[in-house]
């Protein structure tokens, strides 16, 4: 299992950023570390096999019931569960690259498509294709592109979803990273055929706690409870989202600093003529190397003590592409600096 | 999902001592707290994905090889991957649920043969009926019975499996509490064929942390690595599992105080004529009620504040079945009185 992010394998031995893994520079809400304390003490009893007080506390993050939440640890989790529970999935290329593993590990059959040229969903595929019972997958905004589906496209597709009566699986994991656009939960409140995915990893810093939430109908909710591994998210996991998803000031001061780093890093890197800089909604962006490949810039940066993401392994990209995270203002300067002095 | 240890579903409101849940007494071991409160700056990065540093130190505690360790979020995530692995699973009921719903989940098909009417296991059905890439799970010592399997007959039953070509996976989820008779893993060193599983939640008192860890040939556990889920250990696992295997005075500790508690119990419940105390190796014991049914029991017990797990959603054992768990003396003194009061 190769995953881009593997800061462990590296030989480096000085300090790293890491600009390969697409983690909220902020940090998580500072109450957390007062709360995980307290939750020590949670340890020696299993957690609640329904997560009850939990999913409340989702629920009323995302104004939902909380019998339409579902839960994993990681937002994996529950593509893994969605990948078992239909018998083909459907993903469309470059995208995160569990979405196409996860299935194959149940057997299940994977239909890949191309994004378009500029990485846009071809909606031609998925009228032509889909078919009752398939499983849609899409990440929204796309990893590693970093785009975000239209409203109205994101509508158009769940239509043919709902017509064909297949399922749609939207990964929205980097959802609050996002320009406020449309939120998919509000759009789609009350519709069968749809879940859609979100989660503590991303945009409140915990990649390491493993927690990964879903919106579903209650029907399908209950469905999933029967595929559905017990006690799946530990007792930290379950205490962290007790208390994160109430910190609306950290909340909206992440939302408002990455949009504001994501810009400039963007005006910035679009200024350096050997790469092209992809337009991003999340907080990550895709550069096309117009000269070299991700090996030398991998190797070169991480001398620099910065670690970037090749991006080769996404399936329908090839070593000419490299991912990078929006960071703090002063990693992003050192990050800018080094494309500029590099050529 | 019914599980037998829900004790968020009851609505008894006083302080209630939970003897359906099989969790060591005394607790985790002390170094942990301080352990847990440094792990609180490893949660803004993914752990290591092979989570080198956990199975090296599972290594040292097992005297293996850290490339023969496979771990899973609890050792139920390890029986859910095996389940997937395998077309057929071969259980002996009454077991661990888990071992029947999991592979069930897979669609896979499940054969279940009863244990003898002393719970022992009749070796007949696993000559007469084990095929190659069947998956035989036993639990050693078994839940509920609390029986372990005597080297012997083990041996004998791993030559069957072996000459098979079927797969043995030993759920030793509760072997630290075990009179020290025989030690699996040492027994079966090297051999392929067989994962013996372990976990922190039992012996460790924490099952909120969900650390479950196995030991099969290094060849088998390139195969697990295949199929498991991606950073499924959270970050505080993770580091519960650098400190735990460590604390040799604890574990110690920890198995003078249950098997003498265990005796005590079974001493003291023997004399009492209206239940038949069944033999025990682990922390749990399995009485049956010669008069009273288990709701009976768990209902007036729950009014002194103790809470007894109901055994009859065990396949193969009805409502005069309850299962108590071993805890310290003066909670374990306040169950017998209660059994000596009642009648």
């Amino acid at each position: 299992m190769i995953h881009g992010g593997d800061i462990y394998s590296n030989n480096y031995k000085g300090e790293i950023t890491d600009f390969s893994s697409n983690i909220n520079p902020l940090g998580p809400p500072e109450r957390l570390r007062g709360e995980m304390e307290k939750a020590y003490l949670e340890l020696t009893a299993y957690p609640d096999i329904h997560y009850r007080e939990l999913k409340l506390n989702i629920a009323a993050y995302l104004s939902c019931s909380s019998s339409e939440v579902v839960l994993g640890s990681g937002a994996l989790e529950i593509i893994s569960n969605f990948s078992l529970m239909f018998k083909r999935t459907i993903v469309f290329t470059p995208c995160f690259s569990e979405y196409i593993k996860r299935p194959a590990v149940y057997g299940r059959e994977v239909k890949k498509f191309p994004l378009d040229s500029d990485f846009k969903i071809n909606i031609k595929y998925i009228e032509e294709d889909l078919k009752q019972g398939d499983l849609l997958i899409l990440g929204n905004p796309n990893n590693p592109t970093g785009l975000r589906i239209p409203e109205d496209e994101l509508k158009g597709i769940y239509d043919i979803v709902k017509e064909k009566n297949a399922f749609l699986l939207l990964d929205e994991a980097f959802f609050e990273f996002c320009p406020e656009d449309y939120d998919s939960v509000e759009l789609f409140k009350g519709r069968d055929n749809i879940c859609i995915i979100r989660a503590a990893t991303k945009f409140f810093a915990l990649p390491g706690i493993r927690l990964g939430y879903g919106v579903t109908s209650s029907t399908f909710a209950e469905k999933y409870a029967e595929v559905e591994s017990p006690w799946s998210i530990n007792s930290y996991a379950n205490a962290a989202g007790k208390c994160i998803f109430r910190e609306s000031d950290y909340i909206e001061q992440t939302k408002q600093y990455i949009n504001s780093e994501r810009e400039y890093l963007q005006k910035e890197l679009s200024k350096i003529e050997w790469i092209k800089v992809y337009k991003s909604n999340a907080n990550f962006i895709l550069i096309k190397l117009l000269k070299h490949d991700e090996n030398i810039i991998f190797d070169e940066f991480i001398k620099a003590g910065i670690m970037i993401r090749k991006a080769s392994n996404f399936e329908g990209l090839d070593r000419s592409f490299i991912r990078i995270a929006v960071k703090g203002r002063e990693s992003n300067n050192n990050l800018i600096r080094l494309f500029k002095e590099f050529e």
